[in-house]
């Protein structure tokens, strides 16, 4: 059985490997794995988008924890959410959203049997007071609808997505990733159904024209602007050499716009 | 059995994963947890008080491994210390010492018997050469006893602690946290015995004012500083949505006076 | 059985814990391990620098998988590499030049078998669709053969050496340690070839002139420049307490020289 962590925690405190411990405590036999703890603090789109390029990978009934937490301590509610292949446990602010778009749904609990909560329960620590402990006890085989009450749907996530401008396409740029390459919210698919007959694009921001889509980001010459579908299924900008977010100004939510070449 | 590890060797060199190596060529079963690496260089004082937060969330025999360890190669002494539930490893330079005060001790040993260290032994890796191996033979059923001669007392740690100025509390700040939160060296405990009928306070330093002591961060509003009891169990400082000791300029070492309003 | 990680994929991304998703769906039942993440963004000296000192300490039978992957996507090679202790799985870019200059040669083979791929393969994630799935398919017990055709050479690593400059010695920085320490090119049996006698030695950059060498960074006064023989075997310059780098201006492929004293 394998636990996955996805979470803004970062690597100069022990939170992570607190969490590991308790998680130990209660399941010794399970396998940690981390997927990211470097989220920049409290980026909620960022670990949804992580946690969506990344959980389908593992194997079915992994457990999925992803913990970006800025409202811990407050009223927002803690959730497991078990679905065809896997399991995700979190707390209710949308982190959970973009990968569960794609899963077959089963079943959604709040967290608040506390009988399954690490006593006493901290104000800032849910991470390990009551996150890891489900996960570990889910992953001895607690059915989830003993961590507590069942509620009908998780909090959705307001992500930027293409818009139609005329005949031109408005895309937007989600993050960056450690490269400095852009990530937008622009799908294959998306891109397919704007442009179905595989015309030649133009993508122009403020600083750059790039002139269409390549395969990698190899196929540029150094310190040329390149734009080509990543490993994640999005439209990506990068320059090869370089980090494309620095040298072309792209921040997070700025538009990119994708033409029709004549 | 699992094998913590605590070190300052960041993630940019090979050393943890060479320790990794190590232990696993000696104890092939045992499950190695990562409980911080980007402790500040040589900051025995973080190390110590990472480690004291986390190492009782792991199972009963954990072994602990802690390497900060600036007079690697001189004279100083390396330990094994097993208390009635666990095992910690580490060089004897007061990193293990806050967290050996809240457990019953059983038996202190310096790692001198040359059969357990890696050889060579080289004068500046003693991560990889002499605390690895030990506790991969303590992991593989190795009694502490054989690792070397018997020893009376580690090395104590100097730490600021809460001193009483008239009817006023000077605390200090110890750590920042990866969210820019002070740490302070305040525990309940102590505030209890001060302010037994719990009245409210007042917290200052030079840039600011708190009124009272609150649940959690989050019961602030946007950048309002707020003090509460962090999950570790001390004072801590925080701005909602900010980095506290950016702002406020709260630095290790710094004081922080707590005074009780009429 | 274990299989061990060295990327250049940062802590920020999923990729690597994508990889490890990966490689657990295959092959459950294997320890990962990593040696870093963190080396420079396509860096493949560092990348080979930093396997070569560690992929030894690990068990017999290890699978080193290591992705630093400039050409990623282009038509570079793909490599699984067996020796006589080891397995080796990476691009064919000199990444794993420096480690197997030690090994056995036994078998290599280029990863070009489909059916060992995740499909589709990406254009710029092979660490996720063909290093993943090779190691972790090796693990299992699938022969390397089996995994494409065979191949009779790696692409070497072109990196400085020590010259002889008349009387003197010109060694070269390689790259920095996590702590500011400058490793260089040379080796203690380079240097041992090169002053049999074991003359006295004067260190020398337009910086500093370091006098002799010694066991360790610690048998310096704090802020004094020293050189001593590291853990990985290479001539490393220090300043105790300080960063070497930055203080004495040492960047990679730098000169210094050595000089015998009279």
């Amino acid at each position: 059985m394998v636990i996955t962590l996805t979470t803004d925690f970062g690597h100069t405190d022990a939170f992570v490997g607190t969490m590991k411990g308790v998680i130990l405590s209660i399941c010794p036999s399970v396998q940690i794995v981390d997927i990211c703890h470097d989220l920049p603090p409290q980026d909620i789109v960022s670990g949804a988008l992580l946690l969506s390029d990344s959980y389908r990978y593992f194997p079915k009934q992994t457990i999925h924890v992803a913990v970006v937490d800025p409202g811990v301590g407050s009223l927002r509610a803690t959730l497991a959410v078990r679905t065809e292949r896997y399991v995700f446990v979190a707390p209710d602010n949308g982190l959970l959203d973009v990968a569960l778009r794609n899963e077959k749904l089963i079943r959604i609990v709040q967290l608040n049997n506390p009988d399954y909560h690490l006593q006493p329960v901290s104000a800032t620590f849910h991470g390990r007071d009551i996150f890891a402990p489900a996960a570990a006890h889910i992953a001895a085989g607690v059915d989830i609808q003993r961590l507590g009450d069942p509620v009908d749907a998780w909090k959705p996530l307001s992500l930027p997505c293409p818009e139609r401008k005329g005949d031109a396409l408005e895309i937007h740029v989600l993050r960056a990733d450690r490269f400095g390459n852009a990530i937008t919210d622009l799908t294959l698919g998306e891109f397919q159904a704007w442009n179905p007959s595989g015309s030649p694009v133009l993508i122009k921001t403020e600083k750059m024209e790039i002139h269409g889509i390549r395969r990698t980001f190899s196929d540029a010459s150094a310190n040329e602007p390149v734009a080509y579908f990543g490993s994640g299924g999005r439209l990506e900008i990068a320059v090869n050499g370089a980090r494309a977010v620095d040298l072309l100004h792209l921040v997070p939510n700025g538009s990119i716009l994708l033409v029709l070449r004549a």
